[in-house]
């Protein structure tokens, strides 16, 4: 495109940026190598293709001085996410990339090879991408591609009342992660066991998109989304669009060792545990008689928290006395 | 995903702006509404998906004050161009917007306007997008797919010596319309009619892609790019990958109207004409004899600008003596 600034670039040097650090992502045939305009693939006969976009921001969803691996992990991952809580594979993805002029080589490096690193991993190759100067922050927005067999994408809408709510992992990791990223010295203050400071940073830092459950889902689950803006809120908007409520006892929410510790130290936590999101977990529903076979075959700790009701879309959490908790605000919202 | 600043966001403001500005959009049903985490699309039997991102950065690509119905259009129709390039047909989009906090709801609905107005005009629904907010500038980063009967979209790689260049539209044009924006006192330098400078500045601002041209690429192009970073460099491209270089004769580049005169003013224009890009037309290679049924089909003005010859990558511009032209830098690139 045409250039704002006069300064003289030298010829073709995004093309090699992209051939030395891109293309050896682009693995599927369909992706020429980046040397095209566009990739082209052909969709197996009897799926649906699952789409799906996700971006990240520096300084909004990521430090500017975390990892440049693990910020590519997470750009990626949590549009993985997305793609397993559909109940879909993940098939490929494009990359748009703004940089600012202060990224180098040495960072863009790190950045490609944590990306290599889960492209490999999560069979994800990269099909595209388009890298840009800006004069802001890191922005990296992924779009992600995930097959499901046809008709087979597990909706937010199909909860129905009678289903148990269930959730993949631990919630509130991410959140407290974040919080010790910026302020070590809560570590102490948490009493956090050896590793479990750790623990919390990297479910920050690299979330684990939940693929291993995605077949499970399609076979058990009436609704599924996955929890990024805090399982309050996310698992209220399932409800809004399935027609129903929800009645969760918070404390059948799973929580980590580190999460434990955290929360004895400090109780006042659990309402941006609850809230804070980042945790990439899956929460779904299920008729009751389906949850044993879905648990078995999840691949992941999975953990029955509560119940669909007739309801309006509204996620209550009970207390220890059947109490329903207030929430200054359910989930995490840019605007 | 988790807020980095502590700032009190409201609940759900960040559904309510999908649902006020980009739901219309979504027009396919795969799309939900734009009420689930994903979008699902059940691909037709017998083709192939194109697979296509570009952004576009404030400051960088756009200015600021731009209209945002023009900077919307610009977004998606960057795109659309490669989709055309590829000799494909729209199939839809997905968006992810970063936008900063001055930016209001008077921007976002005309910005929404802007590219439901071309969703529609191109048959190209929205099926998702994630919004964000950033501290750097608007940030607009399209993902697009287009379809191609299987096996059959049109690559950079496939020009044969003795296959005739060919241009659809004129070039040049917004390299100049991105001048006058800045300076519109250059008007009455170049000499421009009535009209002239409107339209080298719309050229700048909305490029038209030659979707109408797709389906004669396929019939009769052996390669095909568009052309965004400028003619010279992006046709050196096409050789590069083919294994071929292109002999142009720089007088039959067509230009509009107002081009030329700007020309006649300025001779030494001409470069940047050539180098400079954003002119989002089609530069394809062919045998001689399938030229005349591709200038009929095409849907748009095509010119005959030269002759691919064997050669090593080269795109060599020959003036009226038959001389080979130098170029400062024959594209644009931001590394």
């Amino acid at each position: 495109m045409v250039a704002m600034s006069k300064k003289a670039f030298e010829e073709s040097a995004e093309d090699r940026l992209i051939a030395r650090f891109f293309k050896p992502l682009a693995t599927h045939p369909g992706a020429l190598g980046l040397c095209d305009d566009a990739a082209f693939i052909a969709p197996p006969e009897g799926h649906d293709l699952v789409l799906k976009t996700d971006a990240i921001v520096g300084g909004v969803h990521f430090l500017a001085d975390d990892p440049p691996d693990s910020v590519a992990r997470k750009a990626l991952r949590v549009n993985l996410s997305d793609i397993a809580a559909k109940g879909a594979k993940p098939l490929g993805f494009l990359l748009a990339l703004a940089i600012p002029a202060e990224i180098g080589d040495d960072w863009l490096e790190k950045f490609s090879q944590g990306l290599r690193a889960d492209a490999e991993e999560f069979s994800c190759p990269l099909f595209g991408g388009d890298t840009d100067r800006t004069p802001g922050p890191v922005t990296i927005a992924i779009f992600a591609l995930g097959l499901v067999p046809h008709g087979k994408m597990v909706r937010r809408a199909g909860a129905k009342a009678g289903d148990i709510v269930a959730v993949t992992g631990t919630i509130g990791d991410a959140v407290l992660g974040l919080r010790l990223s910026r302020e070590p010295k809560l570590a102490a203050r948490w009493k956090l066991a050896a590793g479990d400071a750790e623990h919390l940073l990297s479910r920050y830092r690299i979330p684990q998109p939940r693929l291993g459950a995605a077949e499970a889902l399609r076979a058990q689950a009436s609704a599924a989304m996955d929890v990024s803006d805090g399982l309050a809120g996310d698992l209220a908007k399932l409800c809004r669009v399935s027609g129903v409520s929800a009645e969760i006892e918070a404390a059948r929410v799973p929580l980590s060792a580190g999460a434990k510790a955290a929360l004895a130290a400090e109780p006042q936590l659990f309402e941006s545990m609850l809230t804070g999101g980042d945790d990439y977990e899956i929460v779904c529903t299920m008729p009751p008689e389906k949850f044993e076979d879905f648990r078995r075959a999840a691949g992941v700790a999975v953990t029955d928290i509560g119940r669909v009701v007739a309801g309006e879309g509204e996620a209550r959490f009970l207390d220890r006395n059947g109490q329903a908790m207030t929430f200054a605000r359910a989930s995490f919202s840019h605007f």
